[in-house]
């Protein structure tokens, strides 16, 4: 462990979050206490081998658990608080503090991984101030498309830090107000020792349209209702579904919530004191059908296209619940996270092809981005105007952007540093560096038994899944380490009709065993290993693939 | 096979395209003639599992050999010619005909199949007429994203069938002019029996801008070339290829070409007439080290994120000719197709990561489409007024948006059919009628061995690759029916430490073994079939997988 010679040295080190959308998770240590702020998941494009997400690796930062303070979140969405179950499951059984309705959010995600008991949860409303023996964070309201998410104002021995996560500025918000500038420009003039920002939206050039500004476009949706209507987007994204309640209320028609998503956010929403007065529309699924069709809104999960999602179901005419006709009509309110057009596209396609009306461009404007644009990141730079800046949250073109954005704004190229995921800032009242600590700081976890599994055996199952297994099995005479039999051989995944390959592995694997007992003494793992480079040779030179090959020898 | 009671019907048969953007292939049939219009393949999203692509299923139409006169090229993308090598290797030797610069593509697919002596290749000129003995084929140049694309006028008993094939309306091609509109009036002064046309960018509701709109935008970056400049575009597009070259000579550049794809279609395109003044600026890679850093210019492929192509590698500074350094630039002259966005967006990154400027987005305009869009198809229906109407390349809501908009025009909805593959479209002078002919359509083609694989081997592949294999192995006294000693077992790719699984399942392979030799005689099958049952719900319930398991008798 690193000494601490100087008292006011602060450590920023980032486990996930940079050079990717997701996985936001970085620590902070002081001399005396240890803190991770956020700790999110990653999707991962490694679905085909059973690896949905990927998360930080919180080995990493098992000895920092003596002054390990707490694990602060600034909101709800999974690229923040995701991986929560990986991190207490591994031993990082540390205080959690979050706001009202992130709190319920975390302590159902830990309740399905039976850990709900294993952590303590302390609640703090967005704007209060949490005091650690070494530092202290304000919370500061902003603007996203979620609930009750917090920039931190972080006062530290080295100065303060502000980290403003994901934001926007939403001049008409459908809930609470416009973000707090002066705040900001008060921890400005206070004098910012560092600044860490959301680089998500870096490429857009123009300042988004208010959440407020839908509604026209929602309201002409429920005006010109002609039958049932199914509403997809972020299931966190409480605001819009205020909206479409507030819409559907005045307009006289009935909601229904289909999809564990939708029903869960609401159901914590509700409980935190939001969209208080939805009950005069809100039905369940079963009484929706004494309404009349026109009157019909269903508010579903899937816009991602997700597989066994609600929407992807009701397209494929397999949901027992909701049954769609033509004529009916689904509403995209949300936009297609990269990586996942194809799956959506997919649904769209099955629900054309059943004659429903399917709203999934981008005019009329049905939906609006919760991260600051290029014009708004400025005027967050224009507040605080720190004294060292970081990028964080995003690829990194979108954090090269950002620190371009800083540079215009007159920041000296020494004073922004553009970092990558296992850096570690070092700051101090005078002086600020990067050191890299981390080689590689993630974990991936296997779909279905929600553990870590090492980069090896995901790269075992792409290589099966590319070119299958040959298996050779040697029945053996133990005593005098001598083939009893012929080999016996299969083919799993490779070859349409194995047969012939196996006659020939046959014929080949003979010869590697005559071969290797004229040497010395015979060596099962010389053996296999020989067979093993010869059969992948014999593929190589045949049809350009290396299979998988495993030798068993049954000793009889 | 079928009767042919009237004489003048023809059937329409669809191998491809309907559902999907690629694999563009259907079959036209007289009573006397059977013929194929284009041959493409799909790329396919089963990569992981060594299927990089989807073609016609070509076994279906063996039995038309006897009155096969051949297979109509309308244009040289991959989704129009590139299952023409799993064509003819499956057996249909039949003539082909193509443009010229379509044969040259041809003729370079086909030897690398060793099959370019298999077959004959007709040239046309866009524009000629080919004569048949129960149809002719008026061939009309359009504007397309490649040269010498066409339109199909085919003249058949049952009337004229106009098939657009990809077009798109453009006033001031970089090569060629203007689509002839007064061509497919004319014919529409004819009359159309049946009018099939693109459906791919119907989404889009404003006209492309023309190739020629570009020029200003793409001359800015050579005039404000400070260092080298590496463009990546779509290989084919020989238009844009001639604007850059045009330009580059203006400004004194000098050009390199790099990667196969460029290097083939433009020697293609020189082999045909065109492209015939780049001498001038065109140099190796290597010469263009002799010239100044802000002279050198490379047209590279890779525009797609494609895995080990020329700027893939570039990014990953693993080329050995071309070596970037901060403040050269990048210029993507091209657009993402759908399901690449992450590949080509991790390319991005990591020139961004070294400094590299890379220009990828909307702005400045840096590519056009090569598909009409939803005005330029009208004008397209409204010059061939047909009598009935069968939108065509497109994915599911393509197809029924294209309907909606010949609806519009003023179609009955009785005189458009959106079919799907499989579909027979039968047409008559007095009558059109569709039938379904074929259930799957489809061959995938492994990767490497360039051959069709079923979809049950691919289904083993993915089940590999998620979960792996378990192996079990029985040594057998063969005599007696009885196991020699215990079993052995090997489980790959499931799980990350197997040893105690292992053991586990010993006892209750042996369990099962001990029920099933109580019974009647032994049967090592049906010994098989009740462990392998037994070791999947084992993981089933243990860890919600269901790998796939493997016997091994091995009798001594």
């Amino acid at each position: 462990m690193q000494s601490w010679e100087d008292k006011s040295e602060i450590e920023i080190t980032f486990l996930g979050g940079l050079g990717e959308v997701g996985m936001n998770c970085f620590t902070l240590e002081t001399e005396k206490e240890f803190f991770m702020i956020d700790c999110g998941v990653l999707f991962s494009d490694l679905e085909p081998f059973s690896v949905d997400v990927a998360c930080p690796n919180f080995g990493l930062i098992h000895d920092k658990m003596p002054k390990f303070s707490g694990i602060i979140l600034t909101h709800g969405h999974e690229d923040h608080i995701g991986a929560l179950p990986y991190a207490v499951q591994s031993g990082l059984e540390v205080p959690l503090y979050a706001s009202p309705f992130t709190a319920h959010l975390i302590r159902e995600k830990l309740r399905g991984f039976g850990l709900e008991n294993s952590v303590e949860i302390h609640v703090f409303r967005p704007g209060d101030t949490l005091k650690f023996e070494s530092i202290s964070i304000q919370t500061i309201p902003i603007n996203h498309s979620i609930i009750e998410a917090c920039s931190f104002v972080m006062r530290t021995p080295a100065g303060v830090v502000v980290h403003t996560s994901d934001f926007r500025i939403d001049d008409h918000p459908e809930i609470g107000s416009r973000l707090d500038s002066k705040a900001f420009e008060k921890v400005g003039n206070e004098g910012v020792r560092l600044l860490l920002a959301d680089s998500t939206n870096i490429e857009n050039p123009d300042r988004n349209p208010s959440e407020s500004e839908l509604l026209p476009q929602l309201e002409a949706l429920f005006l010109n209702q002609k039958s049932m209507t199914l509403f997809t987007l972020f299931s966190s994204n409480i605001g819009r579904v205020s909206q479409l309640f507030r819409l559907a209320e005045k307009h006289g028609k009935k909601v229904a919530l289909c999809g564990r998503g939708v029903e869960t956010y609401i159901k914590y929403a509700r409980e935190s004191g939001y969209l208080a007065s939805i009950d005069s529309c809100l039905v369940s699924i079963d009484q929706l059908e004494s309404y009349r069709r026109k009157d019909r809104v269903v508010l579903v999960t899937g816009s991602q296209g997700e597989y066994r999602s609600v929407l992807a179901r009701v397209a494929m005419r397999e949901h027992p619940l909701i049954h769609l006709e033509a004529g009916d009509r689904v509403v995209y309110s949300s936009k297609p996270i990269p990586g996942n057009e194809v799956e959506i596209g997919r649904v769209i396609n099955r629900l054309f092809q059943q004659g429903i009306e399917v709203l999934y461009r981008r005019t009329p404007l049905l939906h609006v981005s919760g991260h600051a644009t290029r014009p708004e990141l400025k005027e967050m730079h224009d507040w605080v105007r720190p004294q060292h800046f970081t990028p964080v949250h995003g690829e990194h073109r979108h954090l090269f952007l950002h620190r371009q954005l800083a540079v215009e704004r007159g920041m000296r190229d020494d004073q922004v540093s553009v970092v990558k995921n296992g850096d570690c800032i070092h700051v101090t009242p005078s002086d600020v560096w990067v050191e890299q600590r981390f080689e590689d700081t993630r974990w991936l976890i296997d779909s279905t038994m929600r553990i870590p599994v090492s980069r090896d055996l995901v790269k075992k199952r792409r290589r099966l899944g590319e070119s299958g297994l040959v298996t050779v099995v040697f029945p053996m005479d133990s005593k005098r380490g001598k083939l009893l039999s012929s080999v016996e051989i299969r083919i799993a995944g490779l070859l349409e009709d194995p047969e012939e390959a196996i006659e020939a592995l046959k014929t080949r694997v003979q010869r590697v065993y005559q071969r290797q007992i004229k040497g010395n003494s015979f060596q099962f793992d010389a053996l296999s290993h020989n067979v093993r480079l010869d059969i992948r040779r014999y593929f190589k030179d045949w049809i350009n693939r290396k299979p998988e090959v495993q030798c068993i020898m049954v000793e009889i």
